[in-house]
């Protein structure tokens, strides 16, 4: 078997060869129910869903596979939650090869065990050749609450300081580069990776962490857009301070993009109270994925809802969110 | 805005736009973050994931929408589990109309109102026109399984009894029909629908519920075997006890379909201890998803791992799981 027969998807004997054969040794999962049982007794649970449709599925830095567990295990983490465990969907083309499938669930299999979550359920769907592209990949993840964190736009207070746990842009021009057959002298590479041990490393020293999300699609200045908009709020960023890779400058100049605006898979921004602001930096710094952690900005008063951008010059302009489309399929 | 365009997916402003309008009112859903934070405290959690690329979207009796938030309460009932929150996460094909994306979402709303259940987070990705197929959706669930419940096919045995919830064959045929511009009068029609209500009402008189699973794809023929072969036992089917609708019969014989394999959306297979059979019927009649339930068969030591069918004229034969297709993106 080397590619991917509607048959895979029918629920029969096909299927349960594709599970047994490549995605239940990969997961650890023996037994196949529909639902996985597990033993916990939290208090407060984060639930999380994504579909990962990224063009291509093989870029530098990952893969749709990785993408799709530590997007999850991101989205998890930046809600202050200790993510546990994952399920995943595949939805897949017929006559996908399935040394790619092996490559991707290997890729998962491997991002699981370096984030130390658990996929525990799945699902496999096949459609008509011509009726998908290659592999969809959907994973939805459980996790604890830490104890003590309430992580809500509606606590951003005027005086919190801005934080971002490193560079930006690179995941979305390793993609576009890999799409249009750029190649960068040294490689643009995606970022993504787990987020959970550093949101864990900055927990340990501070409950006033009051906001935090990962800025993947529409990148760093939707996000900010969001948590101006939802805690009515003006946030006020320093151009000059924004980590950008020479490299990912270069790339937007060229392409017509604002880095501002492409997507991030392994970056973290954090509004958190002034106090906090110093200790956070110097402890993100300590961790390996954020060693480039920077003070962006601050929260104002007013005009609220409003993101404002100090450029090197000396002006300030309006941020906005991404209006429509600048990449599609980044993730 | 009635056709869904690329820019729905980018996470920016036109996607707000679509959850802020169309999305978050169905569900309910005020707060954008990425996950969901649930309060509860349970001993024993249920999580289930599936995908949906049921073709065509619409049919007799439902449409991926519903199919999507049923099926996926369906996995976590049989779990022996009371479904409580769900996720959805959307893959859209460029250009598919929004007022068919309403349809769903609406039927989403209703369903989910239905069986109790809440959708407490979701995505959005849009794929372009020519790599996917209209919609696609992911529903993952979480329940809690009820106390001193176990349901695992590990615990079926000699001598226990295999029951049906209902009719077997309506959705594939209802499914196939519309695909092929067949007609039946009166129509076949999908019994999608939530069984959770089904199985509280069974779990409220015993705990002797073995093994239970709702089956789907692949059929009742595949479900049988997978439970034959994970308890090693022998699971003897009488045919002239299977409720199989006139329609559904004729409709396989003229298609060369056998019912035994075509999808059911809201049937429940149960192995159940033998003196608990009977109570356990009357109960499931007395419900109006029950209202055909049967005993079909029951459990025998040897040969392990086989279903065997005793025929209406008193041979018997083996019956397998599906091969390969049958019914292809039939949920």
């Amino acid at each position: 078997m080397d590619r991917i027969r509607l048959g895979h998807g029918s629920g029969g004997k096909l299927m349960h060869q594709l599970i047994a054969e490549h995605l239940g040794p990969a997961f650890g999962i023996r037994e196949f129910g529909d639902s996985a049982i597990l033993d916990m007794n939290p208090k407060r649970l984060a639930f999380t869903t994504d579909s990962y449709v990224v063009s291509p599925l093989f870029f530098p830095g990952g893969n749709i596979g990785d993408l799709a567990v530590y997007g999850t295990v991101n989205d998890l983490s930046v809600a202050g939650a200790s993510p546990l465990y994952l399920s995943t969907g595949f939805i897949i083309e017929e006559g996908f090869p399935v040394s790619d499938l092996k490559s991707i669930v290997s890729s998962m299999s491997n991002a699981a065990a370096t984030a130390g979550v658990r996929i525990v359920t799945g699902d496999t769907k096949v459609v008509n050749k011509g009726k998908g592209d290659g592999i969809f990949i959907n994973t939805s993840g459980i996790g604890i609450v830490f104890n003590g964190l309430d992580i809500s736009s509606s606590r951003i207070r005027k005086g919190d300081k801005v934080l971002i746990s490193g560079e930006i842009g690179n995941h979305g021009v390793a993609i576009i580069a890999e799409r249009n057959g750029i190649s960068f002298d040294p490689p643009v590479v995606s970022d993504t990776r787990p987020l959970n041990s550093l949101v864990r490393a900055m927990i340990e020293i501070t409950k006033e962490i009051h906001f935090m999300r990962d800025p993947t699609r529409g990148g760093l200045a939707t996000t900010l857009k969001e948590a101006a908009k939802e805690s009515a709020t003006c946030i006020r960023i320093k151009e000059g301070s924004l980590p950008i890779p020479q490299q990912v400058k270069g790339a937007c100049d060229l392409l017509g993009f604002d880095p501002l605006y492409v997507a991030n898979e392994g970056i973290l921004l954090a509004i958190v109270a002034s106090a906090a602001a110093e200790p956070l930096i110097s402890v993100m710094r300590k961790h390996p994925y954020g060693t480039n952690a920077q003070i962006i900005g601050e929260v104002q008063d007013s005009p609220g809802g409003t993101v404002l951008l100090e450029t090197a010059i000396g002006g300030t302009r309006m941020v906005d969110m991404l209006p429509g489309e600048q990449l599609p399929r980044i993730c």
